[in-house]
């Protein structure tokens, strides 16, 4: 999953699928490292087409078999959008369940296959998000795709830095000094937070002598 | 529901329909004074149908449009079959997720009808049941259909009580002394409890004063 880029990942719509071909879909698992299945809430739940993929491509002798390591040391992940706002799934709020709760089925199937369970991505209500919003919430989308897992502060700075190196370098002939000063910056910044992570460390040594 | 009897019920096949009419089911399900959903467990949730049908028949606005009780006084329950054994379905078990959990998501479809939610009924393993309990667990899922709920001793006994009545009944001519004794023996057990409950009464009244 290190160094994943956006054109390392594969779209596959399994409810268009007009059948659904076991092998090959299994195939196509074992070549990720990353497995998300991504849906809009129907009830609580994937809708049908994901569970009928789910019912016929995730033979128990796949998920669990005697013997196999199929899926073992892939990551899950699961990106679920919503019409409601995000307050109303909670215990008494409008909906009464929370998200994580609705998922749990999805994580005992990934738990099953001793995959890595990543948390749940939400997305709710995105048409009435203003600009700004949106974009923040499709660069974090980004990430849960492509990002090394956990997120952390490290993790989060080293995919900036790939990403804005990247997309810096298709500008092909062009010379974007706005990009050059904005990586600039950025790579400024982390050494700086090094620099004051190393002093914290060194004050708290202090402390405990 | 009080003294509903197991010809009253209905069984509704939902995978096997061809096509699924959705203003039938709905009618269907607003005869109904108890719905029940029952399935075999598939990756921790009911087969890809049911969702199908959940998907297409509960609309918006069928199960919490405004103005609408079209499920409101019903109850609702769940007959879920499972070929693992019970203790596997625990936190730390091997399927490390609760039957209770993976109920969650249609729990909360009945709380927003605001049916009133009957605990799940889990049938595990039924084919390695010796004949006893085989036919221990066919009871108490009749008493599921038709009892009225909640499961209190009093409930279970006049469930009891009727359904022997009207099974001896059924034995049109024939005259069955075994079946009359089974019934009178019933009734007078049923006699001697409600006495006892009145004598731990008084004793209890006795305490207080």
């Amino acid at each position: 999953m290190q160094g994943a880029k956006l054109l390392d990942v594969t779209w596959h719509h399994v409810e268009e699928l007009q059948e659904i071909d076991v092998d090959k879909e299994q195939k196509l698992l074992m070549k990720a490292d990353r497995i998300i299945f991504q849906f809009p809430l129907y009830w609580y739940a994937a809708p049908a087409g994901l569970k009928n993929w789910e019912d016929k491509v995730l033979t128990r002798n796949f998920v669990y078999g005697d013997d196999n390591d199929n899926l073992g040391d892939k990551e899950f992940g699961i990106v679920v959008s919503t019409g409601m706002p995000l307050k109303d799934f909670r215990r008494g709020g409008r909906e009464n369940i929370t998200i994580d709760q609705m998922m749990a089925p999805y994580r005992a199937i990934a738990d099953r296959a001793k995959m890595k369970i990543m948390p749940a991505f939400t997305i709710s209500q995105f048409q009435y998000l203003d600009d700004q919003k949106q974009m923040q919430l499709l660069i974090d989308y980004q990430r849960y795709l492509t990002q090394k897992y956990p997120d952390t502060l490290t993790n989060r700075q080293e995919w900036f830095e790939r990403e804005f190196t990247d997309r810096f370098k298709n500008f092909d002939g062009t010379n974007c000094t706005e990009c050059e000063t904005i990586l600039n910056t950025f790579i400024q910044q982390k050494e700086d937070l090094e620099q004051l992570k190393s002093t914290i460390s060194l004050i708290k040594q202090g402390e405990d002598e």
